[in-house]
């Protein structure tokens, strides 16, 4: 079942810059097979809803390993059946 | 590795009320092998991560089946290394 | 003070689709003095946090006047006092 | 126009541990005349709408003044005109 998906990461403890986090955040969720749209405030993903739940997980895992104490995501999923549901189709 | 979340499902088009979509919701989750806390705006879930993303999914696939033909889900997730990551521990 | 947030809005009761509904919150959100970037799950906002806090309030009782029976809105906000927060500056 | 809400504060550059910022926003909160059920994800709500957005505004002012450099909100509000919301009536 495809969905679409925003996903935003929130490291805490690791200072008040956390782009280094959040870099390693995107080249996670672009190694897999989704279409991709990162803005200012989390990333778009249109996908497999398995597939979107699984780099949820790998990623808590790897900033865990790379020395993150503690993760926060905040994630919101759609998912439909009249139609496909596309990020494309969800522009107004 | 265990997880804390807040999981809230929206079902759209299925009219004003969605208190019977709710209700299958928590079952879904009651059936699994969870620390859950209902509250007014969403359920309290402590766990092992990717059961808590597993059920995600089953209740998108199980409420598309009873017939909601769109459904958003808003999760918020927590995992930490420092210690294990409990619901009972965040209270104040 | 300036803030950035991520606002969506979900039109409960109004059937399956909510184009015109959120069509309508773009164009409150755009008639004030903010720095707006949409995307396919919400919409950005650079602005006083007083005014986004105000168009917040403007949409739910907008839409109500205007039809919709229950309304949902989904609210990131982020503040910081090192440097101004912007839109462009959180692009990685 | 009465509300339903769910707020969630995150401090950023503070530490692994917020408890003493989190405890600060649920004073502030429970200063207002609001209906509050704190669980262990957030803190529901139920009052003024814009009561509920004119504490957000403040909990982020004084949050930085007590020396957070950056924070961040979650914020679920739901209106509707078919009954007057409470969180009482949204327990299943």
């Amino acid at each position: 079942m495809i969905a679409t998906a925003d996903i935003q990461f929130v490291p805490i403890g690791s200072g008040v810059s956390v782009r280094k986090e959040i870099s390693r955040v995107i080249e996670m969720i672009n190694a897999r097979d989704f279409i991709v749209q990162s803005h200012a405030m989390g990333t778009n993903i249109e996908g497999e809803l398995h597939e979107i739940l699984a780099v949820v997980a790998q990623i808590h895992e790897a900033l865990h390993r790379e020395g993150t104490v503690r993760v926060l995501s905040n994630l919101k999923l759609e998912t439909r059946t009249d139609k496909i549901p596309t990020l494309a189709g969800k522009k107004l």
